[in-house]
């Protein structure tokens, strides 16, 4: 792609062409540094279309009904004339090589929606720049007009870390009758949930439903309070069924109302773009080390000290 | 801390005085650049006398025992003419606060014992650096003579990433019983662990236990093999009963016997110690690039694409 192709691309995702939308999203996602430099500059481009949306997460173990309550709650919200796009974080692909999203069939409804966008998830290894990437996907979006963007990941401990780097706002996913195993896990996740909505009340029976939601009240009171003043929620409902999700985005509105008058959904978008920041070079910087200890190790058969090579790199190559 | 005091310490450490080897602990996991220095520098000084101790990760959810199977295998290692020491990694500490092995009575009769050495584990923010301080540790572990180390983490996902970088074999303690709601966290962990222990066999019956140990080692199959070349294997036992304890580390002898003679073990420590480098020349660019941002962003009200801003800062600050 030449740089002149740039402001054609910036003027196609501006008129929501899909196809500019997809190819500028496929840019952002490639690790060639060159195109990385393209993306940057094609965001700038767009920057004052940018930041309007509501970047929503939407995290759960998997099984727990993350797809289906998307595409429930995405028709929701476009028979309410918004425009909705659908992401997804998958740092277990650098791993695993799994991919969530990728099956788009999960989605038929949605996916043939002229309102909804959805993209699969990048799979690579660039794990650290997961999240900024998928930073990168949402600006785009932005640009192309949508209102809400809905960024899934799979429920697996770091992911929700990432994504919460990245939305507004955090959604858990829970089931009745989900194990105690995981504490850690819940616990970490719970603190940066700012809604919990235990979805399958259908197949559970809505009295189990109504003692998980109890229960899980109760113990949300003795996390510590949420940086946004915001106090989290419970809600009860099904996606299959389309239960309880008016009440979701309800929820949603009172939220962003919330943090956007008392000054935390500014905050905190800054504190995202400078994360963008340090996460970026760190990922330059990386690629210009990651041979460092080879170069230095194969001299000699001595035992090394890595972390003297690591100095001396900052000394000699740091102004 | 003096720079000729290094000397006294090193002497002190190799002489294996457990004092000068808290005390050299304590200074790896200063966040000081200072300290971090000096650390390097002793590091540096006792770089011949490390790298000799097998390195075992003991992983597993909260609850499934790992204090009390880390009490009962150290004591038989003590008693087989080892020399134990035990290190945890806690990256929950910087979202809860939380730290694990704080609790030095959860290890009573170990932590008494003029053969082992307990540290809980350090508390603090730096994520990133986690694994690295606590590499910086085992390496202080080594030149004060300890054969084994075991390094505890809580299993909350990250965790288990971090530890499997600075260690030779993983060892992950389940339990009879245990949901399957983890499938995401399990399947990533499963592909780590090198030995999976079904743990409280007692409290089980000996019947759901051996069910246990069919189905897991069905699943394993399914997992991708092991770079190592070795082939995961399942035992059952009780920490608490010392039962099964015994295989356990006639298991962990056969890894370490086939994974030094195909090369594997060197080629796995030559690939920590390069992420070491890496690691913490990222965590020296973070310090210097953590208020880039705000310096940048604060002189005009315009929307600013922070990716940008980092493109020029590795332009201008890179040589």
């Amino acid at each position: 792609m030449k740089k002149e192709d740039i402001q054609t691309l910036a003027e196609g995702i501006k008129s929501g062409n899909r196809v500019s939308l997809s190819r500028a999203i496929t840019l952002a996602e490639s690790s060639l540094e060159e195109h990385q430099k393209l993306a940057h500059e094609l965001i700038q481009e767009l920057i004052s279309f940018t930041g309007k949306s509501k970047r929503i997460a939407i995290t759960g173990v998997p099984g727990v009904g993350k797809s289906t309550f998307i595409e429930s709650f995405g028709k929701l919200l476009t028979q309410n004339g918004y425009k909705v796009a659908v992401l997804a974080i998958d740092p277990s692909s650098s791993l695993s090589g799994g991919s969530i999203l990728g099956d788009k069939t999960r989605m038929e409804d949605l996916a043939r929606n002229p309102d909804a966008y959805i993209r699969p998830s990048a799979t690579g290894g660039h794990l650290g720049g997961v999240a900024s990437r998928t930073y990168e996907s949402v600006l785009l979006c932005e640009a192309a007009g949508f209102d809400v963007i809905l960024i899934e990941t799979v429920g697996v401990g770091q992911s929700e870390t990432l994504v919460n780097d990245i939305t507004d706002i955090f959604i858990f996913l829970q089931i009745p009758g989900a194990g105690d195993e995981l504490q850690g896990i819940k616990r970490g996740i719970m603190e940066m949930a700012d809604l919990i909505f235990v979805n399958k009340v259908d197949d559970f029976g809505i009295d189990k439903a109504k003692d998980v939601k109890v229960t899980l009240a109760r113990s949300l009171q003795f996390l510590p309070q949420k940086p946004s003043g915001w106090k989290r929620k419970v809600l009860l409902g099904s996606g299959l069924n389309s239960k309880g999700l008016a009440e979701v985005w309800e929820l949603v509105q009172d939220y962003f109302d919330t943090v956007q008058s008392n000054g935390y959904f500014t905050e905190n978008r800054k504190r995202q773009d400078e994360l963008r920041v340090v996460e970026y070079i760190k990922e330059q910087i990386s690629n210009r080390v990651k041979n460092l200890y080879k170069e230095n190790s194969h001299k000699d058969s001595e035992l090394i000290n890595p972390y003297l090579i690591a100095e001396k790199w900052v000394k000699e190559n740091l102004k």
